[in-house]
């Protein structure tokens, strides 16, 4: 039997504690340290902070050269925000330890495209510390990418690529229907876009995923964003949403060859919809339409593409990888 | 930009034929040679035998050890039969000469666990020559397996699997429709089953690809298949079905832990079928049910992954590989 993955939790939020309440349950993986910002969270237990009736041995710490300096540590499962240019000094600093990282910085899941200084030296310091590491979740890095690419295995032509996501909002946690701006009027959603807090992130990094997976040239990539508008009224747990009000957001990536357009991902989070379900359309030969009826939970999807993927990582060769270029991520517990 | 991959194509009967027919399509390939045992194929160009317009100067031959002496070649394209005992002595001539191989032998698409042996030995040829080779094809090596474990990524965990390809086969060729028994009184068929003649081969390969992705260790493996019997008359361009006669066939292949039925792979190929999809069904967290609507054409599919496989295979380190382990094949032309 290999060895036990010995991992370190990067980030405690709703995501981190999602992705390590998971980990422990594995028995190829062992949880050996965690690391936070937040001051209220630093001392305190990981089990305690993740509101699991016991303590795990594991306190909260933002000393990382001092977890790295005394523990061997196999991989680091990261979760702390979108931004690549924030997170990179993170990602190197942990990678000075020839630590594996999987990450949820969306901006991670393909950056050579959007942000090739900054990918070209996460790669660089990687490679020298014989470390590899990821970006991953499941949009980018699954729904909108990665499975498109993977489909497309049994085409012999492809012409265009469409991937939806469609989801209700309802079951999800507070922070996100918030985030997507339900409840909100139309001039606050737009305030919260122009903020740059109600916002998506992704999908011009799968755009680019795609385009470099099919050997696609793009010449221009957009992005729109617009209020899902409540023709009735529709409420969660948390929310009330009266009619034209927002309950949720609605986006659109498009990449374009000329002024063909050959990739759209279409992005729809909102409290009521009328059907949940992810698809991917392919023209080519053959056409293809592909379905996840109801749709991939968020939440419970990201935790687990993060945690499956360790083995994956930690046997890959060094440097910045995507999950273009990864042998198949699978449930192996 | 990477060199072209310089290919031979071995078995240019139907598929054979669909495979080079692609691939000379392809800007990323050269195919520099074609095999075949058939006397009247022997001395005549390719171009002619896949039904061309115009030759393509690649005179088939028998003389494999003529073509690899004196031909630079990557990768040869493998499609002759499904038995592994039939093709093992073709791969190890083929890696003799350090040539790659992706082969469309349904026995090879996984053959550790039922024929191990074989598999091994395989394997150790292709290492000492530094060559790599593939079993795979739509089914098996895609839709009952690796697009199976592929989709358990976004899944905390997996109990239970089922995988169901159910197609119309009246738009299939005349050799796939008679393969699957159609226009045969049920006496016939079952005479064809005994002969074994009248078998989809390939759901054990599945079975036992997907319990070792996920790390299951089964405990009996099952295989059962009938015929599907007309309730009313069905007619293809080629065959007529009258009530009471087969219109095709069932099988069903079964995974079991304890007497646990955690693998179920339905195939069913039949004329007149109402509706034709491919599906996968994962019990778990979460529950996963996912549709290719309309299902996927075989011949089509397996023509685009034995070519899209070509780069990866190429780049893959020496050895008998599986689906499993590839990074994801993309239709990168």
């Amino acid at each position: 039997m290999r060895d036990r993955i010995r991992a370190v939790q990067f980030g405690c939020g709703p995501i981190g504690c999602a992705v390590a309440k998971l980990a422990i349950q594995r028995p190829n993986i062992k949880l050996v340290g965690a690391v936070d910002i937040d001051k209220s969270k630093i001392g305190r237990d990981l089990g305690e902070v993740m509101g699991m009736d016991k303590k795990l041995g594991i306190p909260i710490t933002d000393d990382v050269d001092g977890l790295l300096a005394k523990t061997k540590v196999d991989i680091v499962f990261h979760q702390t925000t979108s931004s690549l240019e924030m997170v990179a000094p993170q990602l190197t600093q942990l990678l000075g330890y020839g630590v594996n990282i999987v990450s949820t910085t969306e901006e991670l899941a393909y950056p050579f495209t959007t942000q090739p200084k900054l990918a070209a030296k996460i790669d660089k310091v990687a490679k020298a510390n014989k470390a590899t590491v990821l970006g991953t979740g499941i949009n980018p890095g699954f729904l909108m990418d990665s499975w498109v690419l993977f489909m497309t295995a049994v085409c012999q032509e492809v012409k265009q690529v469409k991937a939806v996501r469609i989801q209700d909002a309802r079951p999800r946690r507070l922070p996100f229907q918030k985030k997507i701006g339900a409840g909100c009027t139309p001039e606050e959603f737009q305030k919260l876009v122009e903020a740059g807090t109600l916002r998506h992130v992704g999908l011009t990094e799968s755009i680019t995923m795609i385009a470099a997976g099919l050997g696609w040239k793009l010449d221009d990539i957009t992005e729109s964003i617009e209020p899902v508008i409540a023709q009735k009224r529709v409420e969660s747990q948390y929310i009330v949403v009266e009619p034209g009000q927002a309950s949720g957001v609605r986006q659109v990536g498009r990449g374009l060859r000329g002024s063909e357009e050959v990739i759209t991902l279409e992005f729809e989070a909102s409290l009521g919809t009328p059907e949940s379900y992810d698809a991917i359309y392919i023209t080519g030969n053959p056409n293809m339409e592909v379905v996840v009826k109801e749709g991939t939970h968020g939440d419970i999807a990201t935790a687990a593409i993060v945690v499956n993927a360790a083995r994956r990582v930690v046997e890959a060769p060094p440097g910045l990888i995507t999950m273009k270029d990864l042998p198949i991520v699978i449930c192996a517990p």
